[in-house]
């Protein structure tokens, strides 16, 4: 390939490759498309990069990424402080605040459990959550991802809260929203079935 | 969205989202990723787009991107000047140098004609191609896409060429090799017959 193609190219289609989702074939397209940008633009992408990975910072509390000090979520004093809600990533507090259904505050994992990837609980921010569990939190809602590592990690946390006398809920199964029924699969219909709610 | 992203990461998911083929969606999912990579990696990654975009310049023979000052495909003297490869992209190039079959010299046209688009010949690199064709040149390979803008461009350069007496060719239609049979479009396969060879 180095024969064919500049090397300043190529080192650019290798680091675009780098990332998630990014074959090599798409990371050439990408960077052959810098040089079709403004010289300026290539800076001022470039640049943005940087600027995210060194300001974006993690909350103390709710362990979410935060551009400023203070956590937007955690610091806004309309938010009910008394319901937390479990997530594995930042991304799915970007879901939750787009539907704009949740008015308490979150807690982010980042990951979920995964013994077969050897992600224990020491890998995943729990420690960081059960520090938060005083006498004034009334609810613990698990929103980890509707998969085997999701229903673990919401499992596992429930069992340690519980103790605690603290009421833990997990995000209902059902029926996408919009969806065609026919292509809903088999474990989901029964979810759907077995939650009926009366009309 | 910018109520709950941090600023710093919304402003880079925008600046992915500027490339080609990326939504906002996956240009989330990749704001995110940097703030995984260490940070020495995303200033390497930020460093190769600005070294791709002011480093790459345009061949003034062949118009193809090269790294250093002389084209490495026109400064090769084992390859046959007089034969002209005609591309409508640099990518094209790296693909027939992939395939190794090759021995001659490239232009690229930068584009194809698109009247739809507004794309007429002043707009590619066709006048570029006028003046390497001295009496030297002996054959000029029409490569353009097998697309309505390919075939329109190689109709048209190779009418203005035909009338300085250079012979000029079109790259074969036919079958893809490996594909199957029954996937192949009507029009792909008529030139596969039109154009059958004796075993």
């Amino acid at each position: 390939m180095a024969e064919y193609i500049p090397l300043p190219l190529l080192t650019a289609a290798e680091q675009f490759s780098k990332l998630p989702g990014i074959g090599m074939k798409t990371a050439q397209r990408l960077a052959y498309y810098l040089l079709t940008m403004p010289e300026n633009d290539v800076e001022v992408f470039s640049k943005a990069l940087i600027s995210a990975r060194k300001s974006v910072r993690i909350c103390p509390v709710c362990q979410n990424f935060t551009g400023q000090e203070d956590c937007r979520i955690c610091g806004d004093f309309r938010r009910q402080k008394e319901v937390i809600c479990v997530v594995e990533s930042p991304k799915d507090v970007t879901a939750f605040e787009r539907a704009g259904s949740f008015a308490g505050v979150y807690h982010v994992l980042h990951g979920a459990l995964s013994p077969m990837d050897g992600i224990g609980p020491e890998k995943i921010r729990v420690k960081e959550l059960m520090a938060r569990l005083n006498g004034d939190i009334t609810e613990v809602i698990m929103a980890t991802g509707p998969t085997v590592e999701g229903e673990a990690t919401a499992s596992y946390i429930s069992r340690l809260i519980k103790t605690m006398g603290i009421k833990v809920t997990r995000l209902a199964y059902g029926l996408p929203v919009g969806a065609a029924l026919e292509f809903a699969d088999d474990v989901t219909l029964a979810h759907a079935l077995d939650n009926r709610n009366e009309m």
